[in-house]
């Protein structure tokens, strides 16, 4: 790797989580907490040492693939260490590996929990672990660039490595005006949620705590029951802002530059919707007979119809929160929730998984191949929202997810040496993989991650990170040759 | 389709099933069961439709792909549904649902059971229930192309369609003679394993049963333990054979040719054996407080290694005895047998699951796809067994990946009907879709599958049939266009 060029990067990324160890620090001094100057010093120090790093001279500028990959996986890394260390220092998690996963699970927007109770903890602490999620949703790179004199052709190989999908790459011509653009919606869409929900009653600082997870798609809460226990009506704003979280950006981008049309026109997105409300109405319907025991059909239906509607949002957009405990519900409703886990939302949105526009892309690539059987000379391209598919593209969408398919199976594997039952192994490997949360069983919404071994953790937090950056960027650190100077 | 060549490949496969009822029919004779001209009748009359259907006016000859895929399809479901028949009206599965679930998991050598004891049942019935095994384990049409003037270029189709893998494309010159070798080396490990059996102290009856069982990779037994309360060695001439039996043929070919460094060179079963040597290894250091309950830690290991061989062996090569409730193994044990369940045996042999080779390939393009991440200018080829894979190839074998998935996926909702719970649901579509047999919880290898419903057992015969014909010409039939008359 081009050591200097990593290490310069890193600095800036180090500049800013220093940054951001202010707002936790402002929610400490607001919530009259003792340790605020915890936060200051952790700011001081960490933008410090990042300020020292960007001075580090560059020997070559260029960035190329390999070393986007690499910058951008270490970059998550040490952000997860560092940002951990506060946790530790508090005494909310006084564990270091503890923080750690939490901290990983944080940036990647996944939500998982080794903290068995959250009302405990001091405010700060709950403010930065939800801030973690907002952060990590729309790319710190991204950030970065919005704000930062980081620049250069080079930087698209940063963010192509740590977007989510294959979509993002220049919505428009230069790469600094998308981070700006991206952004700015990302910060529409928040602004939005946060006033609903205190327009809705709800306490101003669970309103920020759970917009950050809701449209950073994370998934932690700030109460022990998550969002079982807020008003139904906040429950709905909640569900309406997470599905709004999981469309694809770019339908954004086509509607603030007032092309409704193309907003509308999005395949990936209006499958999105599909699968959203066909899921939802049969969840409900299985659900029917759960939430109305005493015979009252109307409000059994409009229980059920509340409850699968949020649970199907929060699990497809692979945020996590939960207004029920669907563990206990009837076996067609996991097994449905468990396939959303590895669908996902759409590419380009803060969501996690497999990504729905690669689902479409994988039927779509069956579909020729029967099609192939029946005309075996003739031509079968693949389209994708009106473009046709690359060979290239293709092939890299293919190994993504054979790659995708081999390390979920290896982690399983290697997670269950901890004796859990077999849902437990593979949906807490579902649920960290695709940045959801909580799986079933052992690690069930009502349940954490605190029983695993530090074995275990280590995987289910390398599954994350896996997840997050989409597969290569984390495989490329693993290869030695990675590490060789250039 | 070619609904009058269909029709004429439907007649041979009639006649074969005609003429293989007359082995129940001997058994009958020899343990004295009054009804076996039942097994008569049905010979004859199998025979006489089919013999009919073999006089239809053939249209045109040629055979394409296609027509390959749908005859295959057709000819493994009729086969199916005419083989059901005898368990209902001799009585020993009254339902016939029930009957044909078992009778597609005899031809597909899957080996899942729907009978909760058969130590009750007649002779006649369990011997063809494991002869079953035995004609699907080769393919009926290797069988028919052997004995049978079924010949023209375009049978390289029907064989194509049933082969297991995709190596199996003439590995002599003349397809006929390809057909006629593998029959004879068949042949040879079945009479060894008789053989070997009856020397063991095994009665005939059951040597022959649990023969057909292991070399065509099945699964049915003739005990209500299925291989437990067998001996030792008797246990271990079984696990011999299936690894035998898991083997690509092509090792077995290149050795009737006095290639024996080409049988040793063969990648694919090399990986094959270092599998199951790395996984017998784990799992027997897994199981080793299992089986020293008393301190005896010497017993302890050889009845472990016992163990642990067996069901490693049998698992990989998607056979499906058992000679212990590997559902009480600790968790490590039973998340490698499951992932061995996906994994399968050699191509080529007459094992299933997504096979080694394909795994291998799997492996091979995820390490090129980081090469390209490190020298993106390069030309980076995917080689098995010393030849280049061609575009084509990796292309169809990679839909074939995503297929699978699918198809997986989809069919553990569709069962999750029944309300089972999520592993009963995931391994019960892994042992049959694979063709393995037992899988774990409520479908594990003291269990069976007689409490789904109807319609779950529909999905699963589906699975089977699938698993077993390599996905395609499954999906072929399930195209509306395949149907209309050419």
């Amino acid at each position: 790797m081009n050591y200097s060029l990593v290490i310069h990067i890193l600095g800036y990324v180090l500049v800013t989580e220093g940054g951001l160890f202010l707002l936790p620090m402002t929610a400490a001094v607001i919530y009259g907490e003792q340790a605020w100057y915890v936060w200051l010093l952790f700011a001081l120090a960490t933008a410090l040492i990042g300020f020292l790093m960007t001075r580090v001279k560059m020997k070559n500028g260029r960035l190329v693939q390999r070393d986007g990959n690499i910058a951008v996986a270490l970059s998550w890394l040490v952000m997860s260490f560092i940002g951990a260390l506060p946790f530790v220092v508090l005494g909310d998690i006084p564990n270091y590996l503890d923080a750690l996963f939490e901290t990983v699970s944080g940036f990647t927007t996944t939500g998982a929990s080794i903290l068995p109770a959250v009302e405990g903890l001091n405010h700060s602490s709950l403010f930065w672990r939800s801030l973690t999620h907002w952060v990590g949703g729309m790319g710190v790179f991204i950030l970065i660039m919005s704000f930062l004199p980081l620049t250069g052709s080079s930087t698209i190989h940063l963010m192509r490595a740590e977007s989510p999908g294959y979509s993002v790459d220049r919505m428009v011509p230069r790469l600094r005006d998308t981070a700006k653009k991206l952004y700015t919606i990302y910060l529409i869409i928040t602004a939005a949620e946060i006033v609903c929900l205190i327009l809705s009653g709800m306490k101003v600082f669970d309103s920020f705590c759970l917009t950050f997870g809701t449209v950073g798609t994370g998934g932690f809460g700030v109460r022990n029951d998550s969002l079982a226990s807020y008003t139904p009506l906040q429950q709905y704003i909640v569900t309406l802002f997470m599905i709004l979280s999981g469309v694809n950006y770019a339908a954004y981008f086509a509607l603030a530059a007032k092309r409704p049309k193309d907003a509308l026109k999005n395949q990936e997105v209006r499958m999105y919707l599909l699968i959203f409300a066909a899921t939802s109405a049969v969840i409900t319907a299985n659900l029917m007979g759960l939430f109305a025991p005493d015979g009252a059909r109307h409000t059994g239906f409009f229980e059920a119809l509340r409850h699968a509607m949020f649970q199907t949002g929060s699990i497809m957009t692979t945020t996590g929160y939960s207004t029920a405990d669907y563990d206990l519900w009837p076996g067609l409703s996991k097994s449905l929730l468990l396939a959303l886990m590895i669908i996902g939302a759409c590419a380009g949105s803060t969501g996690g998984g497999f990504k729905i526009s690669r689902l479409m892309i994988v039927l779509k690539e069956i579909k020729r191949e029967i099609l192939l059987i029946f005309h075996p000379n003739s031509v079968q391209n693949v389209r994708m929202e009106g473009h046709q598919l690359s060979r290239d593209t293709i092939r890299t969408m293919n190994v993504f997810t054979l790659s995708y398919c081999v390390i979920f199976a290896v982690s399983v594997i290697l997670i269950s040496v901890d004796n859990f039952d077999m849902t437990t192994n593979i949906t807490a490997v579902a649920a960290t993989f695709n940045n959801i949360g909580p799986g079933l069983a052992a690690v069930g919404p009502v349940r954490n991650y605190a029983a695993f071994s530090g074995f275990s953790k280590v995987i289910l937090i390398f599954d994350m990170l896996c997840g997050r950056l989409e597969l290569f960027p984390m495989l490329t650190i693993l290869v030695p040759a990675a590490w060789k100077k250039r």
